[in-house]
């Protein structure tokens, strides 16, 4: 990822502390590849019939970090209320999904590895929303 | 927009109100379309440096208004919470959005035809919030 | 959707036939929208285990469309060989997704439907693909 | 990123070379943020004027990175020729976009850090396209 070189780079300073921004961006963009892939993986397994709840989760978790991810990634006139309304939408997200996941992790490995990957989106986005300007 | 007739076809009974839904459901898609055209009708204008908010807040509105409705498209195994969470982050960004359109309104019939896209989907999203099943 | 009004008020001329253009892009989110739905209703049916390609296309379809209508959307300093390359690809999933829906189309009426989204949007696309400039 | 151990525990085994493949998926998520974070730091830059073209052609590669992305990371029941066609159209748009971006470059950091990533992103498509199977 070229985030923090792109984010040094940008002509505005941007006005939350650089390296809990770079690390959310990142972990959004992990957490969407995972989620992504965990859904994937669960339509490939034989008992997907118990796997239904966490397909959906993670369609919804994917979209949501690609787009909070893509969010963050804009420093010019942000709205930080919108952009914190959007991150608590994807912690929440995050929270669900990675709970759901969890709960198959000692089934599927891929469940597991996805929980983790939510888990520390979340976190990232929890740090995020104290991070940005009131 | 084939939205009403896949609801109608889906194995699963929709929670909420279809009318409401399906109204919803094109209102962000429409909203989505219409800011990203805006957004690119603003980068093509001379007079680009008044519009530099109104880009970004396209920008962010098109891909909330996007994921948004892609969720509610969905009706297996939903997660209420998360999509009553994410249908406010979308009508505040219609709003902030829709208000920023409609500051250039007078100048750019784009931006006066967004604004219009931006507020019929932040009404549709607060009707969907009032029908999500609590 | 506002597609027609936005590229009427769009600063610049848009170079390809405008009806040509506001159908497509107007069939890219129908389609789009619809293969989403077809997708989660695949997933919530009882005989899974014949749709779990048809899920996986339409997913696929899912995400070329949406952005394939994102692009059309967009009318400053287009790329017409980038524009070109993308409606082919759109075109093909549009026609391999539709074969795949169109197969369980006597089983399943979302699937039935969403072979009509796929046709429409592939010859969409295709009239595009014949209108943008050399 | 978690997307080779996604893989690893993915019930289907991949058809296409893993380090190819683990590859091709980080380079379209790395594109893909750094397109849009050099589109919204041109959209921040005081000579705008110079740099609608690299904004609207960092769009489009953002948007195709992203899905591209998302399909590679998923190997269920792939479709190989729409996986080649994406790619193709992937490789086009990073190369045209990565072109644009390098003419930037000496004045804009963030459009050379973006070529850098659009370059990287081109290669490993093209790496990807000859590891398809035919």
């Amino acid at each position: 990822m070229y985030a923090r070189q792109m984010l040094e780079t940008h002509p505005r300073k941007p006005v939350a502390d650089a390296d809990v921004l770079v690390a959310c961006i990142e972990a959004c963009h992990a957490c969407a590849q995972s989620c992504t892939a965990c859904a994937d993986a669960c339509l490939g397994e034989q008992e997907i019939g118990m796997l239904i709840r966490c397909i959906r989760l993670n369609q919804d978790c994917e979209d949501i970090c690609a787009i909070t991810g893509a969010m963050l990634s804009r420093q010019t006139e942000p709205d930080w209320h919108l952009m914190r309304r959007q991150l608590e939408a994807c912690a929440m997200s995050c929270r669900i999904c990675g709970d759901e996941c969890g709960r198959h992790g000692d089934r599927h490995a891929h469940c597991r590895i996805c929980a983790e990957a939510c888990r520390a989106c979340e976190e990232a986005c929890n740090r995020m929303i104290t991070a940005v300007p009131a």
